[in-house]
């Protein structure tokens, strides 16, 4: 299914479903808003595998008291430049905003922050949270452990890595360059996304555990090893920033990882880690703009390859859409939308096709 | 050639060479011993194309006053948990060792440092100076902007991103959990490594700019692209680390780069970051290394695809070769022989052969 079969929403439709069902869901007012703008911002930004597509799994988790509806999320300032978030597993995007904000808060203070992360969960794309301290005239830094292990260590079976994402934030001086990767050869919300659209994924994504052979069929992706980017070098970073965002936050990693597609009721333990760095204490911020983008414009410029038609630097694609998305909708596959009717049914909300 | 044709050197020979000739080139004898035991480091892990291999374009460069033997190195802490190192182009060994005791003491105050180094030079393998932290019971991340440009932006030809490297160490109980990887698909080192051997490369690692074609011989590897590894992902990796390595501390990145392989007298203003994290400030030490140790045995009792003999994590090959190359000698190509031959009359010193 290519996207003309998709029905188009505006954004701020989905916004306003998203809030609803987390408000029926029982979180607060304010909460709700705050899911419900992230979870947009990832439909607006390209990132639909984080979008209103979790919406059902995230009601179902908080209903099942999988999810703290009402967390007390608790910050302890653990260095002059450190924090130790502790998530009281509640929404994740409620918990990284949190440690956004003290990171950004330290980093003020003291150049630099480094906040971890442990209690927290699924809080949708890395490159949200990587970009928000570049509001601030900062460089953001953030990864997380994933929800699911879809890895093997290289040259293993076992599945004991997620796709565990890694984002860098850079202010630029036409907003953000944004850099937002799965240690995964692709992230598992992609899978999830060709599974929607009845897509066959590309040789190299998946291979049999028994006999290496390569597994096409998304929804046969469950059976298979999701290969790490870069061979060897994309599972040693997923190991590393699983022992940076995971073990040291006394978080959940490798064997000890909940899979929460499986499990709607065992606590998480997400762990992530967020930092922030002032680029004034280094370089005046006009001086740092505006030599990223007197690179961003030789990058540009760049020849190229036969047969590509433009270059395309980290964040292109996101901002394109974004643009582009504000401007036509949301794009909502048929299966989605009938899953999206029913749960608006059960949580007694306005279904999402009813909304402007 | 394999590695049966090689002589083999005793470490501490190797080291001696090292050291004699910096000290003929002008460094002190601290200087020239620091540079020299990092060299010889590099050999001893399997870093060889940042070992002795390099002794002949150093010893030129600081004799055509391209490095600075001398260097007054200063640091400014520019916060509470961060400082700027100014090189003054000395040899980025000293330089990198002096950002990184830095970066330490820093950590042990304030939990966190973030230390940018500028007007330093090649340092040798990321690895070294990632590792260092380890030992005081910190996680070291280290990038730096490469020598030379040999990467191009994803789609593109010009020559603007090098193969930046990015290293993570981690204490274990048993010593360190060391990641070091370039953002190419392959470091150049081993690039100058296969040239000096006389082996082809394989498909894959460089594309001429005009067709997209495979070039496998070595010694014109600089009428192409090196790609990066995991196709766009390392380009924005590269292009990120630059920012962060570079630009952020007034260093050379992208068309400002000098390619020190082709230039020995510019100065080179290559930039790096180096970050420590005090492991104590999230988890007791102890904790944290049992942890680790616990997961390292789980990665290492997987179950393995088929043709794996065993699973190997990020280091490991390093640990190994170490220990190997400690009780056999280091491997010298007869070609690089002849090249230190050649320079060690030069500087009328003994000749690496005839030292024990």
């Amino acid at each position: 299914m290519n996207d003309t079969a998709m029905l188009r929403m505006a954004a701020r439709a989905v916004t306003a479903l998203l809030k609803d069902s987390f408000v029926a869901a029982g979180l607060s007012d304010a909460d709700a808003a705050r899911c419900a703008a992230l979870m947009t911002e990832a439909d607006l930004t390209g990132a639909e595998g984080h979008g209103i597509l979790r919406l059902p799994q995230y009601v179902r988790r908080l209903k099942a008291c999988g999810f703290n509806a009402r967390p007390n999320i608790k910050v302890t300032r653990s260095g002059p430049a450190t924090a130790l978030v502790d998530g009281d597993n509640g929404m994740g995007h409620l918990v990284m905003t949190r440690a956004t904000n003290e990171a950004i808060a330290i980093a003020r203070e003291a150049g630099v922050a480094w906040v971890g992360v442990r209690r927290s969960n699924h809080a949708g794309p890395a490159g949200l949270y990587a970009e928000m301290p570049t509001a601030h005239g900062m460089i953001g830094l953030y990864a997380a452990v994933a929800n699911a292990n879809h890895m093997a260590t290289w040259g293993g079976t076992d599945l004991l890595l997620g796709t565990n994402p890694l984002a860098v934030g850079v202010p630029a001086g036409d907003g953000a360059l944004v850099l937002d990767m799965a240690t995964s050869i692709v992230a598992y919300g992609t899978v999830k996304k060709y599974a929607l659209r009845g897509l066959a994924m590309p040789e190299g994504w998946f291979v049999k555990p028994d006999t290496g052979e390569a597994i096409t069929d998304p929804n046969r992706s469950g059976e298979g090893i999701l290969l790490p980017m870069g061979e060897y070098k994309g599972a040693g970073l997923a190991l590393m920033l699983g022992l940076l965002g995971g073990v040291l936050n006394g978080a959940a990693f490798g064997r000890d990882v909940v899979d929460f597609n499986a499990d709607d009721t065992s606590e998480t333990n997400t762990g992530h880690f967020m930092m922030a760095i002032d680029v004034a204490r280094f370089l005046p911020l006009a001086t740092f703009k505006a030599e990223v983008d007197r690179h961003i414009r030789e990058f540009r410029a760049s020849k190229r390859l036969p047969a590509v038609d433009a270059i395309r630097l980290p964040g292109d694609r996101r901002s394109e859409c974004r643009a582009e998305r504000l401007r036509d909708g949301v794009p909502i596959a048929p299966a989605l939308m009938t899953q999206l009717d029913k749960l608006a049914a059960e949580l007694k909300i306005t279904p999402l096709r009813e909304r402007a």
